[in-house]
C-alpha cells in the first residue's frame, strides 16, 4: 500500500493541461502496487491510474516497463495502457518524481482463488509470454542467480535469527541452484511477479494484469514456477495439486510447455522460492518500522523451498 | 490514509448479495479519512465507497453519523449517501468490523485554496448547518471544553517537550476559555472537521463534503471558527484576511451570522485552535512509529492560538 508523495490538485491541473483526457473529476490516493505512489484519477474521458515512481523503481527502467505495457495492450493482453500526452510523451515529472498516467482496469484481486481461477491465470500468463515475443527492448533479470548471491551476501546471515542453521541450508540451496540452473529453455519477457495481487478478475475471468515493475527477460517456465508458488499453496502451507494441474492446463491451452521446461520445473520452483525468500528476508530486516509497507513473512517461502526440495519429478505437481 | 482491515473479494461478494447495486466491477483500498479503512468500490450501478469502522469511531455513534449523511443528502447537501440493502439496512458487519457502503462523490481536495474557494467553503458550511436543523438525533461534542480538560490532564505536560513553559500557557488558555466560553449562541449539527481534506471541489465549486465522523451538536459559529483556522492561514503561518472575509461572506450568503456570533469569534477561534493543538499533541506522542497514519504537527495550531490571543475584536478577521 502506498502514497509516498503528495500531489496537489494544482500540480495535477498543470499535468492534465498536456493531455486530451478531459477535465479532472476525481483524485484519490490508492493502496496498491510495489513501492510507488498510486492515485485513482477520474477525468471527463473515464478512469485512470496516476503512478509516481519512487526510489525502488529505477528511472532508466521506465521506458522498458511503460513500453512493455503498451506493447502488450496492443497485442491483446489486458493490462494498463500508458496514456500519451499531446506531444506523444508517456513519462512525465510530477512533484519531482517520474510519473505516468495509465488506463484503469476493471476487476479486483482474489484472496482465495479456486482451481478454475488458477486455470485462467495459467492461460493469462501464457498469453503474456506470447504477447511479449515481438517486444524489442530488453531488461536483464536483476533477481536471478547473480542477484540472489548478492542478496545472500548482504542478508543471508540473518536467516539464522529465524532458525539456527538456516543460513547454511540457504548457502547449500544456492550452490545447488547455480550448478543445476537450466540455460537453454524458451525465454522472453516475463512478468516475474504474477501474484494474486497483480491479477484482476471479473466474473471469474481474468480482466487484467497489473504491476509490471519486475518484468524482465528470463525463462518462461521460471515465470510459471513463480506463479505456481504464488497460486497453488494453501494458507496452511499445503501444496494443492488440483490448482497446479489447473494452472498448467491453462498455460498449455495457450502456449504448450516443451518437455525440457516441464522437467526443469522442480529446480525452477526452488529458485523461485529462494528469490522471494531472500527479498522478503531483506525487507523484513531492512524496512523501517514506520514504513507504510506491510512486510511479508519470509518463512512462507522457506516452507515452499523445503517442499520443492522434496520433489523428485514434475509428477508431484500433477504433470 | 488508511487500509487497516483487509477485505477479501469473497467477503465482498457475500455482502453485495444483500444489495441491489449490481455486480462487483472494481475494488481498491484508498488513502482517505480518519482512522477507518476505505475502499473504492465499483459495481454495475456506479461508484461507491466502502468504509470499515476501526476502533477510533465508536459503534454506538454510527447511527448518528450515517443518519446525518442521509438526512443532509436529502436536504440537498452534497455528501456521501449511505446505501440501503434490500432489507433496508445501512450498517453491516464485514471482516468483523462495522461497515457501510456510501455513494462516491466526484471532486478532489485542494491543497492551495484561493479566496474564491474560501467563499464557496463558507457557503457550503452554512448550507450544512441549515440542512441539519431538522435532524432528530443528537451527539454531544466530546471534544469541547470538558474534553479539552481531559486531554490536557493526559498529555498537557508533554507540551513542555516542545517548548518550556508551553504547558503552563496552555493551562492558562484553557482556564480563560472555560470562563469566557459563550453559551447562548445558535447551535445545531456541526461538521467539526471542515478541513480542506474533507471538502471536494470540481471546477472551482464545492462538489461534496465528506468525513462526518466528528459531527456533533455544538455552536454553529464554533464550526465556522474551526473552518477559519483550517482555510485562512498560509503555510508560513500568516493569517490571510482576504480569505477570511471571503469565508464569512460565503457563510453569510446562506445563513446570516448574528452579531453575538460575530463578536464571539475570537474566543471560539482560540477554542478551535486549542482543540486541534491538543489532539495533535496527543497523537504525536501516542501514535506508534509503525502506524499508517501521518502525524500532524501540533505546533501549527499553537501558532494559530497565539495569533487569536492577540486578536481584540472580530475586525482582525475582516469582519
Amino acid at each position: 500500500m502506498a502514497v509516498y508523495t503528495e500531489v496537489t490538485a494544482e500540480e495535477l491541473y498543470a499535468l492534465l493541461q498536456r493531455y486530451d483526457i478531459g477535465p479532472l473529476t476525481a483524485f484519490k490516493g490508492i493502496a496498491e502496487g510495489v513501492e510507488n505512489s498510486n492515485y485513482f484519477l477520474g477525468t471527463g474521458n473515464g478512469q485512470f491510474i496516476l503512478t509516481l515512481y519512487e526510489k525502488r523503481v529505477s528511472a532508466e527502467d521506465l521506458p522498458f516497463f511503460l513500453g512493455l505495457m503498451e506493447h502488450l495492450a496492443q497485442s491483446g493482453v489486458m493490462c494498463p495502457t500508458p496514456v500519451h500526452d499531446r506531444a506523444g510523451r508517456v513519462l512525465q515529472t510530477l512533484a519531482g518524481k517520474p510519473a505516468a498516467i495509465v488506463t484503469f482496469l476493471p476487476g479486483y484481486s482474489l484472496q482465495k482463488p479456486q482451481p478454475a481461477h488458477c486455470r485462467a491465470v495459467g492461460a493469462a500468463l501464457a498469453a503474456l509470454h506470447e504477447g511479449g515475443l515481438a517486444f524489442p527492448l530488453n531488461r536483464e533479470n536483476a533477481l536471478s542467480l547473480a542477484g540472489w548471491a548478492k542478496l545472500f551476501a548482504s542478508v543471508g546471515g540473518v536467516a539464522d535469527k529465524i532458525a539456527p542453521g538456516m543460513s547454511a541450508s540457504l548457502a547449500h540451496a544456492l550452490e545447488a541452484l547455480s550448478e543445476e540452473w537450466p540455460q537453454n529453455l524458451p525465454h522472453g519477457v516475463i512478468h516475474a511477479d504474477f501474484f494474486p495481487d497483480n491479477v484482476l478478475f471479473l466474473n471469474d475471468a481474468v480482466s487484467g494484469v497489473i504491476d509490471f515493475y519486475f518484468a524482465c527477460n528470463d525463462l518462461f517456465a521460471y515465470d510459471l514456477a513463480i506463479c505456481m508458488n504464488a497460486w497453488c499453496f494453501e494458507l496452511d502451507g499445503a501444496f494443492n495439486v488440483t490448482k497446479a494441474k489447473a494452472l498448467f492446463n491453462g498455460y498449455n491451452s495457450v502456449r504448450r510447455l516443451e518437455p525440457e521446461e516441464t522437467s526443469a520445473l522442480p529446480i525452477l520452483a526452488r529458485g523461485a522460492a529462494v528469490r522471494f525468500f531472500l527479498t522478503r528476508l531483506y525487507d523484513w530486516y531492512n524496512t523501517p518500522d514506520n514504513a507504510f509497507v506491510k512486510r511479508k513473512d519470509p518463512t512462507e517461502y522457506w516452507r515452499k523451498l523445503t517442499f520443492h526440495q522434496g520433489v523428485e519429478t514434475p509428477r508431484a505437481y500433477g504433470l
